[in-house]
């Protein structure tokens, strides 16, 4: 029995290419101690994955040249090594790679409840990684106040999609999103909760679709762009505004540095504050995750807080649907499904 | 009986020239109700009053062309009119303009205990909104730590060298400032409380000197200069780094937006944060300012904040005096005395 892998072989100028990886089968791996096997269910399409392909890294260490690509999943123990404190048959989730399963250490896994009829693919999406970072990005980092104008850029996609809807949730008094494409717009008022979302692609200058849109200003803006979008934004801040900067998804794909907003200086005129965030600094207060991720349930259960995955299938697909990211053919989470669960 | 006036006759492009002002005089203002007349004393040479200049002003609306230039000053109450809460012979600051005299309501002035043989200038620095700004700006804004490593760029100027001494007096592990030339850099270092000041105009890789003097990076960065000091900063910050911009003086000449930094992303890999200021937000607050003060004073007696204080003589000099502020040609706060108090 092999171990299918997408190795990273090269890494990537600006867009991922055929040549960027290779499948490369080797021998299944064994648990040591405190250990444990991990079947790869789910696989998260992260945009911050493309940061580690590169030499430099993100907030991670680069991938080494001949690694497995590392990212999110959801998965489920097959076999423990000694000591390790997780069970067969449990499903869990956090770091793996882009194989058919993983070998780490029982202490960097989150143990979810639930069992093989669960809607596994939502503890890579709402119930996991990407609602605590809508969450905790918007309440706690953005500091949200009920009465609030909020801005949203990537608002139709996988944070975006939840931030709109919380927001609406806490009692914003207006929810206003960017988004590229009238598809995408129409997605984001209709199911995310938008009051309006504003076509990036339009044409349209962004500057004074904002005047006419938020006239008192941005209170909070919840930013998972960056570049041009992020400066125009900058221009349209309410006096002690809070920025949120979750992931800058226009540049992780350039290959050298583009030039930042010129006009940063209005955070000084408006008092405001920008505060950047990896939701991994929340994620060892169990405590905390777990109060967090029962509101999300219980918002879903309501049905006050939907969700999109776009679930794609088979291991062979990874590199071409994870190029999806940047392409923009997706809706919601992009997710691939390797295997079935255990029953 | 004549007021002499500095009036703006031309939005300057870029540096200031000869033909910006012009000099007119004008009658004597009389104090209507709630007003009062004030005499000119002091008047601060800051760089903000460069963004009152332009068309689109900055944090305060653009001075009209025609209209005095304004700025802060030091002055004494020479008449009140009616209902005006405020003496004769009474020393306030405030904002006033390029003028022998004043006319404003008594409500936006800030009386200061003194008398005509008190340090009067120093009311324009350290013991009116340059120390208030350092203060608030590196205690409050800065959220500043006891044990942090401070970075402040335009360290010898006179926001920089109150906040050098400050970071030290409260306990800092290591102050490092950013400055022009080895005269300033020396300064900040004998005078102002710094462990090292790093001269730009070196030569010297900035990256490199920050990479070799704060290895464990910066906690706190006091921003007063903007541009490519900045961007060079933000590649050195500590995990949960603070950012508090106080100015950006190396803009405030530029006729067109020069790019932003192009590596924001930090601010997401470091969990960091930055806060826009004025010093205003805080001057509404009379028992703050008062208790921020007094901390200043007590510094000053016990010999533990020095300030330096560059008074030019004589109202026809003001404009030549303000271009100094961009041309680097003074040592500390730059303030011109228009006249002595009236004993």
């Amino acid at each position: 029995m092999k171990n299918r892998n997408w190795i990273l072989s090269n890494r990537p100028q600006g867009a991922i290419k055929s040549g960027d990886f290779t499948r490369e089968d080797r021998d299944m791996p064994v648990p040591g101690n405190g250990e444990v096997l991990v079947r790869v269910l789910y696989l998260a399409m992260d945009p911050a994955i493309r940061g580690f392909m590169n030499a430099s890294g993100n907030y991670a260490a680069p991938l080494p040249l001949g690694a497995p690509v590392r990212g999110v999943m959801l998965g489920q123990i097959i076999r423990t090594g000694p000591g390790a404190e997780l069970s067969e048959g449990q499903f869990v989730w956090g770091f793996g790679t882009w194989s058919d399963y993983v070998v780490a250490p029982a202490s960097q896994f989150y143990v979810v409840e639930a069992d093989a009829d669960s809607d596994l693919a939502s503890f890579t999406h709402v119930r996991g990684t990407i609602g605590l970072t809508a969450y905790y990005g918007l309440l706690d980092v953005g500091d949200f106040k009920s009465g609030d104008t909020v801005l949203v850029s990537g608002a139709s996609g996988a944070v975006g999609s939840l931030v709109g809807q919380i927001a609406k949730i806490k009692g914003a008094s207006r929810v206003v999103g960017i988004s590229g494409g009238t598809a995408k717009c129409q997605r984001a008022v209709d199911d995310y909760g938008y009051d309006f979302c504003i076509d990036y692609r339009s044409g349209s200058d962004l500057n004074t679709q904002l005047d006419t849109i938020l006239p008192e200003g941005i209170d909070l803006l919840f930013e998972n762009v960056g570049g041009s979008l992020f400066e125009a934004s900058l221009n349209h801040l309410a006096r002690n505004a809070r920025i949120a900067i979750c992931g800058m998804i226009s540049r992780y794909n350039a290959s050298n540095d583009q030039p930042g907003p010129s006009n940063l200086w209005n955070l000084v005129v408006k008092t405001a504050q920008v505060r950047g965030f990896l939701v991994s600094s929340i994620l060892g207060d169990r405590a905390r995750t777990q109060a967090m991720l029962k509101s999300i349930n219980e918002w879903i259960s309501e049905g006050r807080l939907k969700y999109d995955i776009d679930i794609r299938e088979g291991f062979e697909a990874i590199p071409d649907v994870y190029n999806c990211l940047f392409t923009g053919a997706h809706k919601g989470r992009l997710i691939v499904k390797v295997a079935d669960p255990v029953r």
